[in-house]
């Protein structure tokens, strides 16, 4: 069977292995990224118009795009309901993005860690991905420029708010330095915000896509966050130099979103009963955040180092001896617990061992201590067999 | 701004521009390919569990993958759940198939003419498109020997079943006789089938798939022509050889398809209430059919050739005095009617001048006559300029 060439870079399956096993009823995952169950809202179809099940527009519902440029233009960004596009999950502004900037070796800037699964999309078109180191408030400026100075990268892919995996908010002052160094070079940005409604402590947030005066940029949301993963869902607004082309490959990826969600998420998102819910969850989740900061202090104190997220639903443990956590998963399993290894987070993996993900939302808050203590033991077993 | 070289490759936007002036509420629309809205069915949203407003399954659906199988099985289809995808629509598919087969300059194999949009979604990707000629009773069987002996396409996309724009169905001897070719050569059989159920004549449709031997094949199906479009739900059902790419493909394009859709078919798919619903699809567009037949044969029998379809949307016209029927559209919308010129179903347009497709799902039958004499008018007038 003759595939594309693009076909070599599908990457192993870990990840979905990894998923699989936390699915076992018996097993406390800290693995997954999902939503809590218990917080997902009832929501109410029967008002629906039957003319939503119609093929509708590749650019999304107007009255969607509408509410969602109001929302952004609140945030500070200065953009038009006509530069808005519905796509099917912000998973898919990685693929329409992917699509309009990819070219075998063309490269990209991204930083490291960086979301896995945008790292594993750029790499099937073909990227090739320039990292820059992630400190606690943003990226390295002098690693940035130094990428900048000595590369013409496509665009950088940046996500300045509760990343995915670090958890890392970038501060005010790396937010305006990083939006000078993307127009000083004329460097194409895409933001990634998933999370930036799941906040549980005050600070900086405007986006960057509006602190830039020259650069084009891509901004990208979703309502998987906050309302039901499931509608599948999400958004990207882009300068009108880029719109038409990701408009076109949207048509040419699945003719446009499904109507259905996009008819709910519009039920919601300014309205009253939205930021009702949007409260009751940063609640639930900060006491989640809380109670897993508990545990780790207790049983990971000497074992690694991290910083208590300001938003997002992620740890990030850098582990005080390195040792590749992927060799770990087995041990762990065999505790019924499971975590996500960090190093595929990172464009060279075997570089950067030592590092896990975990997830606080998914298990109960009376389980998660008793979960972090066994984890907490197989890192020291392995610290002690790799010490022997 | 460095785009990659894909983008050169992102057609115009004449159709976009011919539905968009369709939309005008004067316009009489012959162009566009969408169920009529009168019979979309009512459907309950009510029973729905909350539960599905979690993230899914990349797979799809179980229950929905089952269903799917068993419809197949009975189709002919040997195949089980394990390998049926649930996609975001059937036009996902033909982008996953790209991705998994079509490098720059990848050859494969279609009919001329061929569904406009996968004819876009292979050449957005590079493909090197050869086109075998679609007779009345299916493709010519010398041409498609001869292009499978001088080349090795990576697929041949076919759909045999009422397509569009031909309304071509294949002969029971032809889709021996194609998938006897496939099996020789050793080409994979991309089947896309999503007018199967608007059928208003009896004749041959077993799936070519079916009676492959040895080649892989994808199968692909949708609901958007015989429950809502705007679920956006589709499915293939690829050999066991494909599928796990296609799985990751999937992932990577958007994770997975939103699931209040998948309910809502699954609700439909192989119930009482579907199958009635589907008898009176047929009946509705077996009389907008012969609605369309009485009309054209008054008006249109001087200046075309056509066949009556025996299922799907559209009739398919080639005129006696070839024109190119692009320029004949601003003198149509002057007269508030529009329609598909042929043109663009061609690998080759400018070599296959002189066809039109006419949708017969849209416009109210009442109304269907006058369009078409308007329409006629056109085109008589423009064979007069011709000539003069």
């Amino acid at each position: 069977m003759a595939f594309s060439e693009r076909v070599d870079r599908l990457k192993s399956s870990l990840i979905r292995e990894i998923l699989a096993a936390a699915q076992r009823p018996d097993v406390m995952s800290f693995a997954g990224g999902l939503p809590a169950e218990s917080m997902l809202p009832k929501v109410d179809w029967a008002p629906m118009p039957t003319g939503l099940g119609q093929y509708g527009m590749s650019e999304g519902e107007p009255a969607l795009r509408e509410a969602i440029a109001v929302q952004a233009r609140a945030l500070g960004i200065d953009c038009s309901a006509s530069q808005v596009l519905i796509v099917s999950g912000s998973q898919q502004t990685l693929d329409l993005a992917s699509k309009l900037f990819i070219d075998r070796g063309t490269e990209v800037l991204l930083e490291a860690p960086t979301y896995l699964a945008a790292l594993q999309a750029f790499q099937l078109f073909g990227a090739e991905c320039l990292a820059v180191a992630q400190e606690d408030d943003g990226p390295s400026l002098a690693a940035l420029r130094e990428r900048l100075e000595r590369h013409r990268p496509a665009f950088a892919y940046l996500i300045p708010t509760f990343q995915n995996p670090s958890a890392v908010r970038y501060s005010e002052y790396k937010r305006d330095a990083v939006a000078a160094l993307l127009d000083e070079f004329g460097v194409t940005l895409i933001e990634d915000e998933p999370y930036r409604e799941l906040v549980f402590d005050e600070g900086s947030a405007r986006p960057i896509v509006s602190r830039l005066q020259k650069a084009s940029w891509i901004y990208t949301g979703t309502v998987s966050k906050t309302l039901l993963p499931g509608l599948r869902v999400g958004y990207l607004i882009a300068t009108p130099d880029l719109f038409p082309y990701l408009l076109r490959l949207k048509q040419s990826a699945d003719l446009h979103t499904n109507r259905i969600g996009q008819w709910q998420a519009l039920q919601w998102l300014g309205s009253e009963q939205y930021s009702t819910h949007l409260d009751a969850l940063r609640c639930f989740y900060r006491q989640g955040r809380d109670a897993m900061q508990s545990a780790l202090q207790l049983h990971f104190s000497d074992l690694a180092d991290w910083q208590s997220p300001q938003g997002g639903l992620f740890f990030w443990l850098r582990l005080k001896k390195p040792v590749d956590t992927r060799a770990l998963l087995d041990q762990a399993l065999a505790q019924n617990v499971v975590f996500m290894p960090g190093e595929p987070f990172f464009v060279d993996p075997d570089q950067n061992l030592g590092y896990l993900r975990l997830n606080f939302s998914h298990v109960a808050p009376d389980r998660l201590a008793e979960g972090v203590r066994r984890l907490a033991g197989v890192i020291r077993n392995a610290s002690m067999v790799e010490a022997a």
